[in-house]
């Protein structure tokens, strides 16, 4: 076992699949954790049992890991850093109480992937929202094909961590980095927001090819325009086209389009196999965050002026009950242009 | 049925999957196609039984098509656009008896992926040392996740044509478009060479991690940073980062990767399960492309001065009998530096 690393105290907010794997993984490298969870009972639950009861719940979790449902003054004066992994749709309510006490000195590393209905804000633009822009530019994000329950496991797991800051970028790096979870350096947070909010979309689209009884060709055709969609609403809001091609691009959207455990894929897997919306949205719950992002998505690719038929017609089976089967044939029956137009020249 | 488009008549060499694949589908757009191969019995028994005994067996070949194992003067005469689709190590003495014959106003699509042994050159490198600098840099270089059975069985399919001429690249789209078989436009023929090579090599480590036993997110993160040393070799041979970002990069790299059809996949799978090289090359047989691009794209990256550790270790693992466990440990504890290095800034 590491020596405690008591410099650095962090504070991760978000007790779910992905917070508790990111709490563990830091208490194995040595660091203090408090674990923040909304949710009291659960919080005594950790703490008591040494076992999220509600997610990982197979893993003892380490003695260095302290679960509250409190955030306080105290607390937060003795933190350095800060892993904010609530979802979309909830940050701003969890970061509006910590403004009072936040320093600049604090890194807020952000895992949350998606973009905030009616504002159509991606966590960047929430942070900036409710901490302020300065805040929001040293920000780190971090995104890249890592199933929770693997990264708990410890298998091998990439992952990118994003900032302008290329210092806090490395601070970031530093932190999580360890021989089985590799954390690469990257300048271009918006491109990876951008790759993790709308792989969700497209991993709905590549769900219903294969459920309808598409093969290996079609998917591996629509997740290819797929990435070229995502790419060119990137680009629209000034990311780089590169980052599209990195491991919160193509290696997320390659990890959610081929695996049962992706519940967006499932979504569209089943609506391919003729389910009803309602039916397959009951029984996988709000948990499918691409049905909620495939609404953001539409309306900020409309307001870009970007051309995403892809995002359309997923939007259009969900919202407007187009038949799945239709929606494919019209994707084919597009017109085939330049690959890279919007994107390049 | 369409008319017959006798404009057009298409020399197809090489009538393996591929080859005998786009005969058909051209065939089916109304084109006259002249199928060769250097077998005379299997030219024969296309034109009396309408099948390719060796290929797509099951396929009922279109009348427009007629076999052949002889090219001469009056058959060139009447060709107005050759699909090249021997494979790369057979390219250079299948175009070599043609050149007499060579006209410029010939449109050549090539088809192969690969490194050809000993010169290292890629296909276009290949034209141009058979028919000249010009011819090469008119042809049009075709590529995309198409197994060839599922495009006979008319799935929708998407491929690239890429050519420094966007005349010819366009001649080709409108030649080989139809709704299930789309076909999008690409200024950069060497990016679609070097992606649709080296991703072999990739499909070989890909394998090795599944069958190693690891899960989703170390595939995701293999397949996804051997795109990034795919795309660091295209970019110091002169190609443009994004291309492989597209169909012929990602796509095609997705459908090797994930399909128990790639037969590169399979070699590095069985490897990964510790069965031996040679028992594996001997059931798999030379089929597997990956192996002896593997010993080409070694030596490539050394001669570019290109990092290239996957593509090294997979060269180890075939060439130099390392274990695959040690190899993947030597992936793992590599130092983790910024995403793109030596790709952009």
């Amino acid at each position: 076992m590491m020596a405690d690393r008591l410099g650095e105290r962090i504070l991760v907010l978000g007790a779910g699949n992905f917070g508790t794997c990111l709490a563990q993984h830091l208490a194995e490298k040595g660091y203090r954790v408090t674990l923040w969870t909304r949710d009291e009972e659960q919080a005594h639950a950790i703490n008591e049992t040494r076992r999220n009861p509600l997610y990982l719940s197979s893993i003892t979790l380490s003695s260095r890991i302290t679960a509250t449902h409190v955030i306080d003054a105290a607390l937060m004066e003795q933190t350095s850093v800060v892993l904010q992994v609530i979802p979309t749709q909830g940050m701003r309510e969890a970061l509006t109480p910590l403004k009072k006490w936040w320093r600049s000195d604090l890194l807020l590393v952000c895992a949350a992937k998606g973009i905030e209905l009616g504002t159509m804000e991606l966590p960047g633009g929430i942070i900036a929202g409710v901490l302020g822009k300065e805040i929001a530019d040293r920000s780190v994000f971090l995104s890249g094909p890592s199933f929770a329950s693997e990264v708990a496991a410890r298998q091998p797991t990439c992952v990118v961590a994003a900032s302008r800051d290329a210092g806090r970028a490395q601070w970031a790096q530093e932190l999580l980095h360890a021989p089985h979870f590799r954390v690469y350096t990257s300048d271009d947070p918006i491109g990876l927001e951008v790759a993790g909010a709308l792989k969700n979309v497209v991993a709905i689209a590549a769900g219903a090819t294969v459920g309808i009884g598409f093969q290996m060709n079609s998917r591996a055709a629509l997740i290819t325009r797929g990435l070229a969609e995502m790419t060119r609403v990137g680009v629209a809001l000034g990311a780089s086209p590169i980052t599209f091609q990195g491991l919160g691009g193509v290696g997320d959207l390659f990890l959610t389009c081929t695996s049962e455990k992706s519940r967006n894929f499932t979504v569209g897997y089943r609506l391919g196999r003729g389910e009803a919306l309602a039916e397959v949205l009951q029984s996988v719950g709000s948990v499918a965050e691409g049905v909620s992002t495939t609404e953001a998505a539409y309306k900020l690719a409309e307001k870009l002026q970007v051309d995403a038929p892809i995002i359309k017609e997923v939007w259009r089976c969900l919202y407007e009950q187009k038949p799945i089967a239709q929606a494919v044939m019209d994707l084919l029956t597009r017109e085939a242009k330049a690959e890279f137009r919007g994107i390049k020249g």
